[in-house]
């Protein structure tokens, strides 16, 4: 048998840290993760740096002797002295930013779970105000960084070092849609509409008035409005112009998972036993997407807590106007899950792997 | 000082039934409501009527002298014996559709809080499959009910004795809609879609797999989708065609509340500042809603235990997209708040009178 | 009649503080409240005052014109310009135990929201660490200062200018206890517990890792375990030993609301009607206590929203084992509503104006 | 490699059996389990059965080609088609009465995760108003059947061919108080207390008033005060007398998880250290129970979706006066992961496998 991957999580003490932490300690494939927290040198935005937990412990208990692993501070000699092979970083996209390129010299491969890798295109990046301390180096791994939806880009990610994990967002939408688009059904002139709908941690662990549960709870509202970070990686993902689309995210009062409604016209009448084809067969062996019959949509608790992204549809009665919906947790087919399954494609296992 | 109002409460035991009562029982026009709930003979839809609690208990502490009204078994002596001059109706719409002849008959006033008159035409009514008794009287009185959204329609609903108290989620998507459409300004080719949102007492107090906590708390659904009856009552107040107009309710985890995200086109590029005064023009001098600057949008918060109904906007940089956001409460302003509303424009007294 | 009563809030962005300016703007003995923040000067903990926002807008939306209050820095010169004559301090203890001696000093009337004037036992004082500039003062007013919980203390808190507001959780409790104890019916040498339960809003708006929506949702814990300081509060005030009862608080995933399970052993056997009629007795007249029958037990959506505490009980059929539970807003009875029924009766108005 | 054993699940729809679904379908040791619904046959309390669902659906989607089970009508014909060995009952307790006399006559183990078969003493059992059919077999059967707590009673279990699998208060209160009580270490004159707090998957799937979404959220609730059945197992297991114990369930608003409070005087002054080494003593090598450091009290967030029972406790100064906070998961220890975990020890198996 082979010898199990070793890898490091950066960020292991965030909601996505934690449950890539997870994930690894009962991989098959890999040995105990070394688990990693940003310090003040890894953590360009902030002079002072937060303290942070030692231990990965939100919603592990404070006990020794039942996998309460403790959590490091970040350094390359730290890594090197563990024999890492695969670095996950779930880090600020700043943070991201800054290591990558050090990281891919020193020979790691890398998973960043953040937005500093996924845009190939400067206007969608501007949003993120990157300053690379080296300008070359970043051009170059930005266009060799590939966007790590294995449903899409299989073949790329096998042969990648450097995967751009996508936004949990993101995810939801580019896979309900890319079976139409990429048939050519879709009236693009009408424009699509997704209205997206994320429980509370998708916007992270920090303690903010806006997480605040009073805030929180008995409540719902839209945000980032015509500005969200993950338009971009939807529209270069589908090919889309930035006039044919419109993302609009909302927060829920759950803890975790993701519902999209989307709003697609198409460019001819159509029946849903053809709209539940295309899905079909574009998914088809495609162990982590789930298309459900016509007319029967995805709920959020159907997918949370596994890796699966579930995708429905009704169609109305002039066979032109089409509504998708898709459901996914954010933290896992939406972050850690779909990294794993990354992993396992840059390695060669099965996709499923570790995800069961 | 005038004689106060006598009123009664049909479905004293429902949700808007209660939400009725106690405002009723403040209201400084009315005298103490009576209160019925539904029998054996007022309910065509069953054979065998449920056991109603007797009291108005819900949210109600079981106790004496403070307040705990008794709910009596409806009969039309009953009514006679106590004067009452205005009939709420909180019952489903084919009892008010039975129920209301009668009671026009007999001199009572109506505001019915179901989908029962809401409705002029046919192809809009058909989803509801109502069943009258008398055909003829039943179209008059279809003719004669007024819509009762009272920022659209208060000079009607001055006039009138039977008043068809609006949908929560149409409220919500007619109020936001109705400055714009009525200005002229939307490219109604490229369509309007209704993205809402309700919490769980929109669905009614009956116990249902569906309204089980379990099934709601941390999940979000879509429901009748492109088949929602509030669909009609939409169409027919902005006289929209069924083509024009996509509405797709969703199932939130809190209990009251509903949010429209609402996706319009706009014929020209418009400045946001355009937009703002369209909205406060319409809207000056009515209590009840608050249009809000642009890009502040309302939330659930805002609203919740008010009659408000709270509305804002975000205009795309092209000027041409716009999004808008309106939020009320699904059984005030959605219902009990808007039918109060309804009798103060009846009885010729201030808009506001026992709703703040 | 009579002038209004010029009234400030300190504090009034807070949970407390913004139900205290909803409340007064509507009394109708009170003029329009002065709504005051925290600055440097009148923030004895921070060296550098923590941004607040100006307005009071957690759940107020922000427009003008529909009563979005502005919210002024606070200064003595402020108080003095708008003639300030009863000043509520929604403010931590600390600033509490600071600004009291001078609005004492300038003849203002205050109503202290904070534990800073509760506590008349140095032994259950200390756990605030209280640092008074000037001690013989702070002892003076110690000793002046009245508990106010209007139940018990209603002839000290007419003639008060000086009126300590009780702890939420501790309001639920002493009230709960009174009558039996005060009647000498339990049985001390068993000892008393109280397992009590609060919503979020009880820690405050600060966001924390405590109160992110995350950590609060799907959960429940307990906390301050032996070492709440609103214990100090119950023991006084019902004259108890520490050895006497144990108070155990706990986090409930709900935004307002406190539920007091309370076990109490009777010196004697005794009927469910005999207990009944202690509490009924003991209530007389009081409009703000509801006690529910025998086996009956109050939940927390019955007195949400209100002023109400109401308190139940449950009897084994031994006679001796008695459970009391009691429930109340914490925002409301337990801090401004309260606060408010403390002015009504500080100016000689009815315990319930401006609360229904 | 041992074939796979066969086991059947009746009560596959609800959520206990769903959890033992999804437990035993990757289970290593156990085949596919056959999944099973009522019918009229089997369910003596109602004379016309309810229409069940006929898939496992609760949170699964319904599609196909992805472990979406088919549920059966139970039949014992069907049971002995498909070569059942062990049955699963997660049926109500009247039900399960009635039918494991049959199934063990027919030569089959049975787990059942009901009521029926836990309690030795009459005056514990009355509560349930069994009507057994064959009074004498029902009898021996109630002897023979072993309660099914592993961490009390491994032993019995290994060579019993029926087990009464415990109830979910009942095995975070027995768990939390056996090793105290078993040293002997508790002053039972001054009498336990356990206050327990549930979420509402523990009341069953039955859609009722008291579990409708409205009902429950932002909501709290004792009910069941001295009346719950889960009190004659804890009497039994613990070898209390009535009078010595008080247990009062409690409603959160969440959807799985039980928090016990428990509320115990010692005997005599005792240390941090010696309550800490008791529970650790008592558990030594008991993968499923964790016991936490003094003061460092488990959350139920810390324990939901595991098959961990918690246990922490914080000792009053006075050495006295100890509480112990005990957590799990209602469904997974305290239902469907504790039936495995009886399985396990019944064919001889690792107490964890599957488990993890």
């Amino acid at each position: 048998m082979a010898a199990k991957l070793k890898t490091a999580v950066l960020g292991a003490t965030g909601y996505s840290g934690l449950e890539l932490a997870r994930i690894l300690s009962r991989h098959p494939r890999t040995a105990s993760p070394l688990l990693l927290r940003r310090t003040a040198e890894t953590d360009p935005e902030s002079a002072e740096p937060r303290k942070k937990s030692a231990t990965a412990s939100a919603a592990s208990p404070p006990i020794s002797g039942n996998g309460h692993a403790h959590v490091e501070p970040f350094s390359w000699s730290t890594l090197k002295q563990h024999g890492v092979e695969l670095l996950f970083l779930a880090t600020p996209h700043a943070v991201s930013r800054e290591l990558v390129p050090d990281a891919i010299s020193r020979g790691l491969c890398v998973v960043d779970l953040s937005g500093a890798w996924r845009l190939k295109q400067e206007e969608h990046r501007a949003i993120y105000r990157f300053k690379d301390a080296d300008v070359k180096t970043a051009a170059e791994l930005t266009e060799r960084a590939v966007y790590g939806l294995p449903e899409l880009n299989a073949g790329q990610i096998k042969s990648s070092t450097l995967v751009a994990n996508p936004g949990c967002y993101a995810t939801s939408v580019i896979l309900a849609l890319a079976p139409l688009l990429f048939a050519g059904l879709v009236d693009l002139n009408r424009g699509i509409i997704s209205d997206s709908k994320s429980g509370v941690s998708g916007a992270g662990k920090e303690p903010t008035a806006r997480t605040h549960f009073v805030s929180v709870a008995d409540n719902f509202s839209a945000y980032s409005v015509f500005g969200h970070r993950h338009t971009g990686e939807i529209l270069e993902q589908l090919a889309l112009d930035s006039s044919q689309f419109i993302f609009t995210p909302h927060l829920l009062p759950i803890p975790r998972g993701i519902l999209s409604t989307i709003y697609v016209y198409l460019k001819r009448k159509m029946t849903a036993a053809k709209i539940q084809s295309c899905l079909q067969d574009f998914y088809a062996g495609k162990k982590w997407v789930r298309v459900f019959p016509a007319s029967t949509l995805p709920e959020i608790q159907f997918s949370v807590h596994t890796n699966y992204c579930d995708i429905g549809f009704s169609l109305a009665d002039d066979g032109r106007r089409l509504i998708l919906v898709s459901c996914l947790d954010n933290l896992l087919k939406g972050a850690a899950g779909q990294a794993v399954q990354n992993m396992n494609l840059m390695y060669g296992w099965d996709e499923a792997e570790g995800l069961q």
